[in-house]
């Protein structure tokens, strides 16, 4: 059984990812949960007008697949999520397939506090996605 | 119908909004688009042993919102998210009421960028998330 | 409309049938039901390089319309589900129609049970489940 | 970063789990994904007149969370989901938190076969699925 990681398990230069084919469906999904129809997510018509030609997929959306690593993977359960920024670097559109990773390059003991790298390339190892993220490690349970 | 705004009618100082009840459904559906099932967002007994006592939203799901406010409203269509910065600074339940804020604070004129402080606040007006965005304001359309 | 069947109404041999293409958009949703999100079922990339060439459906998605079969029409609502085996036996891919079958093979008069071979084909009579359900028809209303 | 499993790195006795909230959301989305529509899954009044009082969960979305320990957990990517078998043990109901559990049995060498037990538990510990799995242990990259 996969054991769930402490702080001190965790060491600078430890990575984690995950991957997805972005679909229709996410597009819309997102766009449905949040309220953001802006056309360049939702409409074939005004988007192929556009210098992306295409439907692009909501920025937050493709940032998301960091909160999933950071919250499954590395540092995984037991944490609290501090801190994200995120720069846009390219799109992201229907069919690619991107991978969040994340890596750890500091650690502040007495705080618990874990600092990350985060990106998401796309398939063709382009960058999509650049930014850092801030998260506690500790026990969430009530005393 | 509103009008589309270009970047000159934007000025320091505009703010804009958006507002939801976030239910069960708004973090079920997040977890399911995203991949990211931590026990704090979808297992109520994990969850009810912990100091936040209930399942709490994604913090970038609640960030999420802020998409929506740039991008329908403020600085709307037409415009290309270039980053963004979130700090999250107090749980989102199921059942609380978020309104996702922007607010202009800063323009360059050269490269048609707009800056806007984003907060997002709870029912009882305790700010759950802050943070930065930089958006370039200027036709999407292909020459 | 469809009168609901009793116990006595059903005959060893009856058949029944549910049949729907699958969509990315199935996956998709059972993958961020499950959290299955295995690279087979939503990573093109991973997918296009394995011996099955593409992203396949979950066995248990397509198992699934099974379920459907035996709530909606043979034997139908007053029912209770009791046990369900699968074999495996084909992958099941974006596009492909499938066909959910059942027929019943035995009653259990003294018990109100059951059997059915529970069977899934694809457009080109490819058998991609193979299996077995017990099932326990009697009115479900409290007395 | 998490090393991904061989068939030798799993052992007899090796075990994984998965949990999850049961919300009204999940049965919903799972009856609109295989159209399932029985009335003890979505039909509040014709449910509260049955002995089991309200609404349940299929049987097949509660099992469900059995693949998604074995696609994503033990033993994970690469491998080959051969066949299931499900018993249906108890009702599962909206706000149930179910804890789906695998356990490796068996091995068989030659055919990296890997054998499973399979159980789903309830908050309560009453176990609502009991079950096995077989699955093939092995790389899916095309040569």
């Amino acid at each position: 059984m996969q054991k769930e990681l402490s702080y001190e398990d965790i060491q600078i230069g430890d990575t984690a990812n995950f991957s997805k084919t972005i679909s229709e469906f996410d597009i819309y999904q997102f766009a449905g949960l949040t309220g953001d129809f802006n056309p360049m997510h939702i409409n074939e018509e005004f988007a192929s007008k556009t210098f992306f030609e295409d439907r692009i997929a909501h920025g937050l959306l493709t940032g998301s697949f960091i909160s999933t690593v950071l919250g499954m993977k590395l540092p995984g359960p037991n944490s609290i999520y501090l801190s994200q920024s995120f720069t846009f670097t390219a799109p992201v559109k229907i069919g690619d397939t991107i991978n969040a990773t994340v890596k750890v390059i500091d650690k502040q003991d007495d705080k618990k506090f874990i600092r990350l790298k985060t990106e998401v390339w796309n398939q063709l190892n382009e960058k999509v996605v650049d930014g850092e993220a801030l998260v506690m490690k500790k026990s969430l349970e009530r005393k």
